[in-house]
C-alpha cells in the first residue's frame, strides 16, 4: 500500500516520520508542492492523497488524480469549503478530514495572550527593548483577580475554563447549549448580557455561524463593563472590527487580542513584510500597545501538526483497505 | 494622628485613596520625592513615615527624622539591606516591612513568560510587526504537553503548580522541605538530578541564600534535558549567567526567560534607551528572540501594589498607637 502527501511542511516532517516508523509496512511518499493538476502524477501508484492546502481542489485537480486512478483524499486540516463537491462527487471520491486536533492549542493561546494583555507586556517588552528598564508605570493586572466571561463551552472552551480555575480566576459562563458538569458548577449566567456586565474579561468559543455574525458590536460593548478586555481566536466575523476600534479609542475596551479576523483569507499567511500592507485596519491594530494580532496561528503547535498528520494519514490506509475511517466528510 | 508617605508613584495612589477612604480618622499627606536628610522635615509632625525607595536610608537620613520626633518607619517593600540598623537601632526605630504581598503576581508572570517561550511568541510578534504574516515555521509548543519541573515550593512555587495544574501541564517537583498535601499527591522527585533529567521545563521559585548562589551552573545544565527550558523570576543569584548563555548558544537551553539579574541595582528600573547601555551580556540577551527578559517587573501588579501600600499603612498606624504590627522587623 502507497500513501502520497502533497504540500509537507519542514514542520510536519518530524510528524511523518514518526507515523512512517511506526507503519513501516506502508510506502510513504511526499513533495513540499501543493496539489495541482500538473502534479497529481506525483502520485501515481498511491492507493491515496494526504493533502493541505489553501489552492482550491478544482474539477481540474480532482480529474487529474482519478485519471491515476486514485479516488481517496485525505485533508490534514479540517475545512473543506475549497473542494469542488459536484466534482468529487461525480469522480467518486473518498474524503477525509481532521475536525479535532488540539483543544488545548487554541485555548492555551487564548488564555497566553489575555494574561498578556493584563500585564501590559507588549509595553513593557518595548521598553526593554529599546533599554528603558524602568517599570512604573507599565503596571499588570493578575489573572486570579478578573472575573472571566467564557462565550461557548465546548471543547476548547472547557479548556480554556480549566486553566482559568488554574489562574484563580473567577470564571462565568454563558452557552446556548449548558454543559451538564459545568451548569452544576454553577458557572453559567443566564444571558449573554449578564455576562457582559459582569465581565472584567470576555473571550470567545463559538462557532461563526450566521447568528453568531457580529454578536460582539457596538450595541454589546456598550453593555460590557468599562475597561473590558476582549479576546477573539474562534472566527473573525464573530467581531464588528470597527466597533472594536471605537471601543478601544474610547477606551471602553482596554485590550483586545484576536488571532482570526472576517477578511483574513488572503491577508493571513502572507509575507506582506516588503509590500504595501493592503488593510489598514490591521495595520494600525498592530501597532497599538494594547492589542496583540496574531495570524490564525492559535492552533499552530506540534500537538496539534502531529494530530493533524496522522489523523490524516490513518484515515488514508483506512480508505485504502475500503474500511471507514474515524471521521469521514459527508457530502 | 498623622502619616507621611514618600515616594508615593502614581501607580500607588489609587491604593492610597482607597486606603484613605476606610481610614478617614487618620491624616495623610506624601510627596512623590524619594526620603534624604534634607526633605525628612516634610514629614514633620507625623507619627510615622512610609517608604519604599533604593535610596540608603543613612544614619543622616534616620537622624533627620529623628530630629522631627519620628521614629516609626513602615516600607512598603520586603528589601532592609539599604538601613542602616545600627543608626536605627541607636535612634530607637521601629521598622516595619511587607514581606508577602502577591505571590499570584510572581508565579503568574512565570507561568505566563513559560507558555510565551514554549509558543515561540516573541519571534511570531516579530513577525507580525513587520508585517511578516506566515505562521510557519514558527511552530510552538503546548503547555500540557510539558513535564515541568518546579524547585521551590513555598507560595510562589504552590500558586504556580496550580496554574500548570490548569494547562493540564505534568508537574514535577523538588524542595529540601517538601510541603505535605504536595508529597501527598506524589509530585516531589527525591533529587535535583531526578528534576534535571525529567524536566522539559524548569522555573525556579527558592531564595537566593549563599547555599543557592548559581545552583544552575554549567553542570546542572549539562544534568538537564537537550532543549531544556528555563524560567528564573525568584534570583538573580541563581543563574550562572554565562553557563545560560553557553547553554543558549549550543541549543541545550532551548529558551530563557529572566526577570532577575545577579548584578541588576543599578542596571534595571534605569532608563538606558539614550544612553550606552552597561552590561553587554544583558543587551544581548535581551535581542534574542528565544529569551524574554522583564526588569524586575513579575511583582509589579495593582494587587501587589494595593498590598503594599495597605499594609505599610496599616503597620504605621500600629506603630503610632504603640501596638505591634502584623509584621515587624526584628534587628
Amino acid at each position: 500500500m502507497k500513501i502520497f502527501a502533497y504540500g509537507i511542511r519542514d514542520d510536519e516532517k518530524p510528524s511523518l516520520e514518526d507515523w512512517k516508523a511506526e507503519h513501516s509496512e506502508i510506502e510513504v511518499d511526499y513533495t513540499q508542492e501543493l496539489l495541482t493538476p500538473d502534479n497529481a502524477k506525483l502520485a501515481a501508484g498511491s492507493d491515496g492523497v494526504v493533502v493541505y492546502q489553501q489552492l482550491d481542489y478544482t474539477r481540474e485537480t480532482l480529474q487529474a488524480l482519478a485519471d491515476e486512478g486514485i479516488h481517496n483524499l485525505s485533508l490534514r486540516n479540517v475545512g473543506i469549503d475549497n473542494i469542488d463537491l459536484d466534482a468529487a462527487r461525480e469522480l467518486n471520491f473518498n474524503i477525509s478530514n481532521v475536525p479535532v486536533y488540539s483543544p488545548n492549542a487554541i485555548a492555551e493561546h487564548s488564555m497566553i495572550q489575555l494574561s498578556r494583555l493584563l500585564r501590559r507586556a507588549k509595553e513593557l517588552d518595548a521598553k526593554v527593548a529599546k533599554h528603558d528598564l524602568r517599570w512604573a508605570p507599565t503596571i499588570g493586572r493578575e489573572m486570579r483577580m478578573q472575573t472571566v466571561g467564557v462565550i461557548g463551552t465546548g471543547h476548547i472552551g472547557r479548556v480554556a475554563i480549566n486553566i482559568l480555575k488554574g489562574f484563580g480566576a473567577k470564571v462565568i459562563a454563558y452557552d446556548k447549549y449548558p454543559n451538564p458538569e459545568l451548569q452544576a458548577e454553577g458557572l453559567y449566567v443566564d444571558s449573554l448580557d449578564e455576562l457582559y456586565a459582569q465581565a472584567d474579561a470576555i473571550s470567545l468559543y463559538v462557532p461563526g455561524v450566521p447568528e453568531n455574525d457580529k454578536m460582539i458590536n457596538a450595541e454589546a460593548i456598550a453593555k460590557m463593563k468599562d475597561g473590558v478586555v476582549i479576546v477573539n481566536v474562534s472566527r473573525g466575523n464573530l467581531m464588528d472590527i470597527d466597533a472594536i476600534i471605537d471601543g478601544l479609542n474610547s477606551g471602553k475596551v482596554s485590550a483586545f487580542a484576536m488571532d482570526v479576523y472576517a477578511e483574513e483569507v488572503g491577508l493571513f499567511n502572507v509575507d506582506w513584510s516588503n509590500k504595501e500592507f493592503p488593510d489598514p485596519k490591521i495595520a494600525d491594530l498592530i501597532d497599538r500597545e494594547n492589542v496583540l494580532v496574531t495570524p490564525h496561528t492559535a492552533f499552530y503547535t506540534t500537538k496539534a501538526v502531529k494530530e493533524m498528520v496522522h489523523q490524516s494519514f490513518d484515515a488514508a490506509v483506512k480508505f485504502a483497505k475500503g474500511e471507514t475511517p474515524a471521521v469521514v466528510v459527508k457530502y
